[in-house]
């Protein structure tokens, strides 16, 4: 966030942007046992009505923790959407914590009582009486329907604060949010030219540090639109961020855009989530071009994101798994002599594989990959993550080789990558 | 939660355990663009400990916003470990939020800095100089070496309490508290005698609502150890939760993993987050069973599962992606007029590649694996999901035809599980 600007504007107040925060409660998800979703789901679906999300808080089945958690969140944003603890059984607290947190009793709603006992009758279901509880509400506070199970969700204010509670079940949740919650939180806002917009282009081929250089001056904490990058396994996502009035915003977003664009070329592949395989194997089929693969130590992993671009069976006849030597001789005919000469995972050992698939299978291209994804099989000259990949095309054979870093996982992944922004520069140089 | 233990005990509070704040920061991940996952993972590993996790926050990018979060965290914990925040860039505020939160200044650390250097050194990489910030600490902070990237974490106090920072790619942050973190948290807590301990039993070919009927007596609300199923992509965990005197704490452990075994018998396939292409391909290695794989829909990814396997190669000369019906009869000899008649997601077509490429490669295990994995190309008598599978040994052919749920990445990935659970389920005929 810009530090020229005071924190309230920061944060959005002051341009009359609300401030959001976001609890999900459960025992399971504060001891990591079930990987919480609903509060990234919420934070998105927030941020894209144009709220600031101030927080995200996860905390246990219990009282005292829950009250002190959302006595904070109220204090500190307009409205707080909590998830969870809605269930029927001792530990599901919602309800108390938000009435205490507001001051205020639980008392039994007969209306909600009613329908509690109708959700189950008409499942021709006898609703054990424990479960009457789910019928609780804090005083003052209105009931929201779930069309999506039995636990009803409630909306209460807590001194000043919007507080909506919602089932925690991912499905119930989804489904009242976007039912229920999403439209009152909009009346609430009312009409804002406040719009919350995010970019993100995607690279690959320089390191996170190199690329952060060529854009430093875009990153300042004090500019708009933000820039930073995040580095995914080998990709690196430039994020473009901005909020405000919405035309300057688009304008800020596009300017910078065209900045980054200009300063990283050839690095971007593609934009808002987009991957590799997709951008390749949907190049592929658009120019026409066929490829066969002989792949070593990615096994298979480079066929299989290829083919996990659907109609991509037009461009991609198949290819060959090589993992042992006597295989890269006996399926591809590369000379038994030169891998004993130049070893398996060598640059001539690779250029022999992608020209001699690529004549197998009459494809366009042809790929090869040989490598050591560890643990072991690593030497001075070629450490654990060498990579060797070649690929020929009817202008010959070109050779990249990398050293990967990360375990045996990690360097499969990238050696995948690579192989396929090998083919995407291909392509590029095709194309133009 | 047993409701015949007393809150506090189970809060763990009244028995002297420790208590832990997770923290976990990045813009992306309070927005919700990135699903933040390491906050969950170090819950667990501090539960592992018999630390009472309080509460889990996500903070974004914001350096106020750190320190005040940080500030109460150190009030209500003992222990905080938080994630992220310790790159190389401008938004990277981690070390300055921990330094305020603490009272201390910044300073460049010297022998850090030699030590990043040299990392940089190791790969033979210059260091870009904006990655020298990476050597700052606040004052009094005790740096944490990170072996598996070039960001290091640090452990600082913050009025009485422990202060972790570890970097947020989910692998480095894993090698470092395993590494480094835990230990220490270890000599911090020193000897409990309250564990908690969590095992699971991983299983696949079975729905969760037939397995989960097998045991529903064990999945009581009151009753030690807790029991619980998950199902994730296919596979579906039983999980087993307890916590006590570690005696008792194991020996009910030992009595319900016997007794959910004797249940579900050969649907078990491993324990504690074991994968069937590790088992699969461990125990090929270890009967000396060697395979070899046709894969159509599955376009190399079960080639790629086997040979995450490392040492697989003893076992795996290699294996076909025959994409198109072409090719399954160049490289395998299918007779192209079964596959007119038969068509290409039949049986027939799947016993044969089974065959044959057992045939081609001379192994002792030949699999076929041809299906529809959408989004098109189904049919009334084949929809989208369709999967036939084949496995070739000295017994003859055996096929099984699924049709699985979701999208065609699903698809593909169940089918992947199927086709290893096809081999695991032979390996365990061989074996008895």
């Amino acid at each position: 966030m810009p530090s020229n600007i005071p924190r309230q504007a920061r944060r959005g107040a002051a341009i009359g942007m609300k401030r959001a925060f976001i609890l999900s409660t459960g025992d399971e998800l504060v001891r990591g046992r079930t990987q919480d979703r609903n509060a990234a789901e919420i934070a998105r679906a927030l941020s894209a009505e144009g709220l600031t999300i101030v927080g995200i808080s996860v905390v246990g089945d219990d009282l005292d923790d829950l009250v002190a958690v959302l006595r904070r969140a109220a204090q500190e944003a307009d409205v707080v959407v909590m998830s969870g603890g809605l269930g029927p059984t001792e530990d599901d607290c919602t309800r108390a914590a938000a009435a205490r947190a507001a001051g205020v009793r639980v008392r039994r709603d007969p209306a909600l009582e009613e329908w509690l006992r109708a959700r189950w009758a008409e499942r021709s279901l006898r609703m054990p009486e424990s479960n009457v509880r789910q019928a609780d509400l804090p005083e003052g506070a209105e009931a929201v329907p779930n069309a999506y199970g039995t636990a009803p969700g409630f909306q209460v204010t807590v001194d000043g604060c919007e507080v909506f509670a919602l089932p925690g079940p991912p499905r119930e949740m989804r489904g009242v949010l976007a039912d229920e919650v999403l439209p009152r939180i909009r009346e609430l806002i009312g009409a804002t030219d406040h719009v919350v917009r995010t970019r993100t282009l995607e690279t690959f081929g320089a390191r996170e540090s190199d690329l952060g250089e060529r854009i430093a001056d875009l990153m300042g904490r004090d500019t708009w639109p933000r820039v930073g990058t995040t580095a995914m396994r080998g990709t690196i996502r430039v994020v473009l961020h901005s909020e405000g009035a919405v035309d300057e915003v688009e304008a800020g977003l596009d300017r910078v855009e065209a900045d980054v664009r200009q300063r990283l070329g050839g690095l971007i592949f593609g934009r808002d989530g987009a991957t590799l395989a997709q951008l390749v194997g949907e190049r592929l089929i658009a120019t026409r071009t066929s490829i066969a693969l002989a792949e070593s130590c990615t096994g298979g992993l480079v066929a299989g994101a290829l083919t996990s671009v659907p109609g991509v069976s037009a461009v991609f006849p198949g290819s060959f798994v090589t993992y042992s030597n006597a295989q890269k001789v006996a399926l591809l005919g590369v000379p038994a002599e030169l891998i004993e000469r130049a070893g398996a995972v060598s640059e001539e050992v690779a250029c022999a594989m992608a020209e001699r698939v690529r004549a197998h299978f009459g494809t366009d291209i042809g790929l090869g990959v040989t490598g050591i994804a560890g643990p072991d099989g690593g030497s001075a000259a070629n450490p654990v993550g060498t990579v060797h990949l070649a690929l020929a095309s009817v202008r010959g054979v070109t050779h990249r080789r990398v050293v990967l870093p990360g375990d045996r996982a990690l360097v499969r992944e990238i050696a995948v990558k690579c192989a396929l922004d090998f083919v995407r520069r291909a392509l590029l140089r095709v194309a133009t």
